[in-house]
């Protein structure tokens, strides 16, 4: 059997994931779709708009045969280290190719860009050092090195303003770390951009679009032609219990809590509290009306938004730099759920996987695993749940 | 101007206190009566019912003239120290007396309980040691070794297992420390016990009563004929305000959150968190499902409800051992509130007092008092406010 890996978020599950999903076992004839899935917190520093458990069936109902965890040390990090534990992850779990959207499905564009900066690192660096002495972020003077080496090779290469081919372009890197055991392939993207708001006249809209719907308009009908009837039921569902969708809205009572708990001493133990931001954040939580009214006082060029909730995330996770920090490598993978299809693909492959595969958390013992079984209590708790839906008494989804 | 001295937490202030302070200025002679009044959080480890500002409201409504705040530090402490950080207070705002409440008015039974230690402190130590071989805990062994103290030398003395007492036999010590600069007095408590339910026969009833009334019947007229007018009308304004009352109750999901966001290692950093206890307190705190419920899962022979509400009071406002044992000697006098006759004495004896008195928070620096802004805080928290009577913009109350 033949195994194709995607990297996820289900941020909810839309069309567009059902369409991306069908293509990669298209282009690459696998039997089985693996999903590695960003937990109860994502990349943008963000609580999941339902949990890790109701995107897993999402996903099943959809056509993905198995769904694994991105562990928390990675769905919650930049670029680099968030797609180097996905691609790891889905090495580790066998697939032989993984699959990424693109604007215009050629991944020429991706892998030129690699070598480029592969092939010309001294000078890339060299640029960025000379960017950075102009008083300009360090990202921005990633852009501006970027675009002068482009300048210098000419050729055909992806833009890297767009947060989608950062992402691609880190998939690629992973893979050429992994000494490219593990296959790239790219999918069309079709219908809507990264963060274009929802189109009536579309079945395709962004995630982005589709949780913007959902917390501004709050009818959940309005999304129905954006999403699989199994993600329509499931988001009715998480709805009817908790009467409310996941964001830091939701949890800012909890955040301002967890923020004002601390001396500015203790929150420099949080990943990325640093330059007296530390000051800053208890000043304003005091004040702050509403979670946005906060994140207005507190960004800056230097803190952009993504950056300040990705420090949010840990301090109202608790999750320390130093527990962030002492992992690397991921060691294990996590099994959220899965199909027939999917159980029969484990049956067979299991024991030919490089990590362990985890089905029940209480068997193990796991300071990374901790750190995930740490975020849904959190997650939990913003939602005021009780005993339902933890990670230990949950066990993977069968479809 | 001459001053008497007294210690309360008035939680609610109630007819039993103006009796007392009533009675203290008539026993001593006394201008003006001083309160030495705990913050937030109480020596039973509990959220004052009210804020601090309210019960200052209370005391001057009837017939305290000067409110100061007993620190975080001694106010959520065991007997020994909330009494030395309360007496030395007084002393240093220059009373020249103090009053506390008795069973029955004699003074010299309390002097003899103390001289009685005091005189044979190896044998009270060695019957400790002896009683501790028996497996019985330290509170229970304090108590043989003093039975049996009294066996041998035979008097009449206070009978230490009742709260009042120890508070009393503490503060006769803690003005021994203090080489008896100032005078104890005592008064007799009239109409109810210390944790007496209400009884609708009588005006007086104990603090205890007056909260259960409040928190089972939730009807806020049951309290009318047990507290002075200016305190129902107080409690009045509070409940619409707040629309509940301070409780560990209210502030559970907070405190749940606040235990679930550390690993076992980092709540054993919190004040007599050791033993094994932090593993616990985690565990419950998961799958209880009131407060209560997680009191009754943790509470032990070893871990009291009190002792427990300390420890709980603690992770709650995020103080730790570190920050708590700086603190052992009062450095400030913090003045929360006063009467024109509380303001002629501060005028007059301000400049002799021994330590600084402070009425804006602001304009100091001071580890001591940070924790008690710490603990205003996060008791707002609680109650979900804003921007209302922080430290730093609630100056004091005036009458």
């Amino acid at each position: 059997m033949q195994a194709v890996g995607v990297v996820v978020e289900y941020n909810p599950f839309h069309n567009g994931h059902a369409y991306h999903v069908q293509q990669a076992k298209k282009l690459t004839k696998a039997d089985v779709v693996i999903a590695v899935m960003s937990g109860q917190f994502l990349q943008r520093g963000e609580p999941a708009l339902v949990d890790k458990w109701a995107r897993t069936k999402m996903a099943l109902a959809s056509g993905v045969d198995i769904v694994i965890e991105l562990p928390y040390v990675f769905s919650t990090a930049h670029a680099k280290q968030f797609a180097y534990g996905a691609i790891s992850l889905l090495q580790a779990a066998g697939c032989q190719t993984f699959t990424f959207g693109s604007e215009d499905g050629r991944l020429e564009p991706f892998l030129d860009s690699f070598v480029l900066i592969q092939q010309n690192k001294e000078l890339y660096d060299a640029f960025i050092k000379e960017f950075m002495t102009t008083g300009i972020s360090y990202p921005k003077a990633l852009q501006e090195a970027y675009t002068a080496l482009q300048q210098q090779f000419p050729g055909t290469y992806i833009d890297l303003a767009k947060p989608n081919n950062i992402l691609g372009f880190h998939y690629i890197e992973a893979a050429h770390l992994l000494k490219n055991k593990i296959q790239p392939a790219t999918i069309t993207r079709i219908g809507a951009g990264y963060h274009d708001a929802i189109n009536e006249q579309s079945q395709i809209a962004s995630a982005t679009g589709i949780r913007q719907a959902l917390f501004q308009e709050k009818v959940l009908q309005n999304i129905n032609q954006f999403v699989p009837s199994p993600t329509y039921q499931l988001l009715e569902e998480w709805q009817q219990v908790h009467s409310t969708f996941a964001s830091w809205h939701t949890f800012w009572p909890l955040l301002r809590f967890a923020i004002l708990r601390h001396t500015p001493e203790q929150l420099s133990a949080f990943p990325d509290v640093s330059e007296g931001i530390e000051y800053a954040l208890i000043k304003h939580a005091k004040n702050a009306l509403s979670f946005n009214d906060f994140m207005d006082k507190i960004k800056s060029k230097r803190y952009t938004w993504t950056r300040l909730q990705r420090i949010l995330t840990h301090i109202y996770t608790g999750i320390t730099k130093q527990q962030l920090h002492a992992h690397t490598e991921p060691s294990y993978i996590r099994l959220l759920g899965m199909t027939e299809n999917g159980q029969r693909y484990l049956s067979m492959y299991k024991k030919h996987m490089t990590l362990p595969l985890i089905s029940r958390v209480a068997a193990t013992q796991n300071d990374m695993l901790s750190l995930d079984i740490r975020a849904t209590t959190m997650y939990q708790q913003g939602l005021s749940f009780h005993t339902m839906n933890d990670d230990y008494n949950t066990p993977p989804i069968r479809r």
